[in-house]
């Protein structure tokens, strides 16, 4: 929130409010709420439709809580984005007609699964259209931390000329990175980083999946970078640690994957390796990293994420370090990305509030 | 400079002076004049030499002028950087003994070339080893751009947590890279662009070299490349700037390129293209770049050199736009490189003190 819109929220709230008043005295067909605009490409797929009420926050900022728990009230359907939180409350607001919880995203954290069974609401969710998009800011943050983008940048914006030795950095052709999860995102970054001279290839990733399958999927990847790769194993934590030049955290959230980045994992790390942190928040000790950073114990990070965010603020320790490169969640905002998100996230609502298959439905029992 | 630097500055000038007088009291060797510090894996193939008198720069910083005219006096070879002018007024310093200057750097816009030939004076620079660096900055770079790093990165450092739809960017999965210039960095830097989803490639670039050897590398480049590059080829500088929706600059510097990118030209992009200029500041009129930012002609701009560096204040038009990615001119700056780069510029200045052929020597007559 800008610090001086509080006149100008309040003017949209009031908007918001009369929008949603006038649509539910004319209506009572199916209600969707959509927490951001969805844009000019996208929202006629909803408000077109004439046996729909649509209910929309318009401003261009996060929903407020507030006017959601208002207006989410009777609607058979939701689209959110990671910044909205679906809890008891959320879900208690809207009530019994609620049919469909549609997330613009791949991840689900801000999403309480076993109120959605308790209450037998389906979740949709955006797979696989994000993968380029964040495989691309992955890349970027790597470069950046590599090369003290943020540091180099800040001496630029304070009008300095200096340019000291200790600016130079550590990229290195003959080199290995490492990813912690190895899902679709980690393939795609991997396949990048390949003429950039990377010749080896660790990672430590879910131990539920399947030994076999991995090995062949392993396999095929060596093949599609010949012979540029020479090696690619699964290894445990502490080789992951010690061995890779860049690591790259792609792990899913959840209690499982809490803080695996820890002061232990980062004091194991080589001097001058990178960390990249594209996946959750809370997969990385914020305070372990700051400290690394610090105290010297790797060269720079570069992040999208952090956790507890969005309350991220000016005295945040990894805002205060200057060798940390920090991006505020934009791993997936790319305008083509963006749209294919938004479209699925929509085709997911429909179908789940028309008892329909869903073109990507997370299967909320099974997790 | 530090503006707080005075002081230090002042005392490091006065150790300088008595380093360089004690040396030149017991010594009447072969005097070498280096202006930045190559590091504990370089220097010795200099210091470690009794036959020669080492005159050393030491501070972590631009080196002083007045220091640089002073100790250059009756200097056999000079090992400089892109930040000494090596003009009439050094050469005359410098006196009849000097024999080679040494530039660690590929361009050598620094350097008054008529002025070594009327002296006699021979120029060893830099090329190749920097190329990969150079385009791991200009990937960078193009991404920043694209991404609007610099631009949400302020977000973040100001504490906000508002991440509006005008963040997302316009990386596309099908697109076409242009090049102004396209020598061996150009070539890194479209290899490294390949898995990103680059399908196409224009080019506008020195008119004097023979276009049937063009041609065959062209081929050579296309089938490295294939089947992800579908196209290839050399076109007129409207076409480039029309077609392009990322342009690299990259051509070398001097009179017949300074402010190829004007804005003329830049009106003539695409409203969603960023344009990175890795190569010489003067190819592209900051002022008009400003503009193009400002009035949103284009997307976004990413910049490691700019025209008049290194005094590029807080009041620069550029450093004053959110989507001008400004780098302090550290496209070389990794490790190995300047390793390299400091290595073949004591190698050159050896070889050209004692009337050997140098590894990497400029023909300046042919100039």
């Amino acid at each position: 929130m800008q610090p001086d819109g509080s006149i100008s929220q309040a003017v949209s709230l009031a908007k918001a409010r009369l929008t949603s008043l006038s649509s539910h005295l004319r209506t009572s067909k199916p209600k969707i709420v959509v927490c951001r605009d969805l844009g000019p490409d996208v929202m006629p797929l909803l408000v077109k439709r004439d046996d729909l009420e649509v209910v929309l926050w318009t401003e261009d900022c996060v929903c407020d809580r507030e006017w959601l728990l208002k207006n989410v009230q009777g609607a058979a359907g939701i689209v959110i984005v990671f910044s909205e939180l679906v809890n008891a409350e959320l879900l208690d607001a809207a009530g019994p007609n609620l049919k469909v919880v549609s997330t613009m995203s791949v991840g689900y954290e801000h999403i309480h699964v076993p109120e959605l069974v308790e209450r037998n609401i389906r979740l949709g969710y955006t797979p696989d259209v994000l993968t380029d998009a964040v495989a691309d800011i992955s890349v970027m943050l790597a470069l950046m931390a590599g090369r003290n983008a943020n540091e180099t940048m800040g001496i630029v914006r304070e009008g300095l000329s200096l340019i000291k030795v200790s600016h130079t950095s550590n990229i290195s052709p003959s080199r290995t990175v490492g990813f912690l999860g190895f899902g679709r995102i980690s393939h795609a970054t991997l396949a990048r980083l390949i003429p950039f001279g990377v010749t080896d290839c660790i990672y430590s990733s879910n131990p539920n999946s399947a030994t076999s399958s991995k090995k062949e999927r392993d396999e095929a990847i060596l093949k599609q970078h010949h012979p540029q790769l020479k090696s690619l194993r699964p290894v445990d934590k502490d080789t992951l640690a010690k061995e890779s030049d860049v690591l790259f955290v792609l792990a899913p959230g959840g209690p499982s994957t809490r803080h695996l980045v820890n002061e232990e994992f980062l004091r194991k790390m080589k001097k001058h390796s990178v960390l990249v942190n594209v996946g959750r928040g809370t997969v990385v000790d914020s305070d372990a990293l700051a400290k690394a950073l610090r105290e010297k114990w790797i060269w720079g990070a570069g992040i999208d994420v952090v956790e507890g965010e969005p309350h991220v603020g000016k005295d945040h320790p990894l805002v205060k370090e200057p060798r940390c490169n920090i991006l505020p969640h934009i791993g997936s905002a790319s305008f083509e990305t963006r749209l294919a998100m938004a479209t699925l996230a929509v085709e997911n609502c429909l179908a789940g509030i028309s008892g329909q298959e869903m073109p990507a439905e997370l299967d909320v029992k099974a997790l």
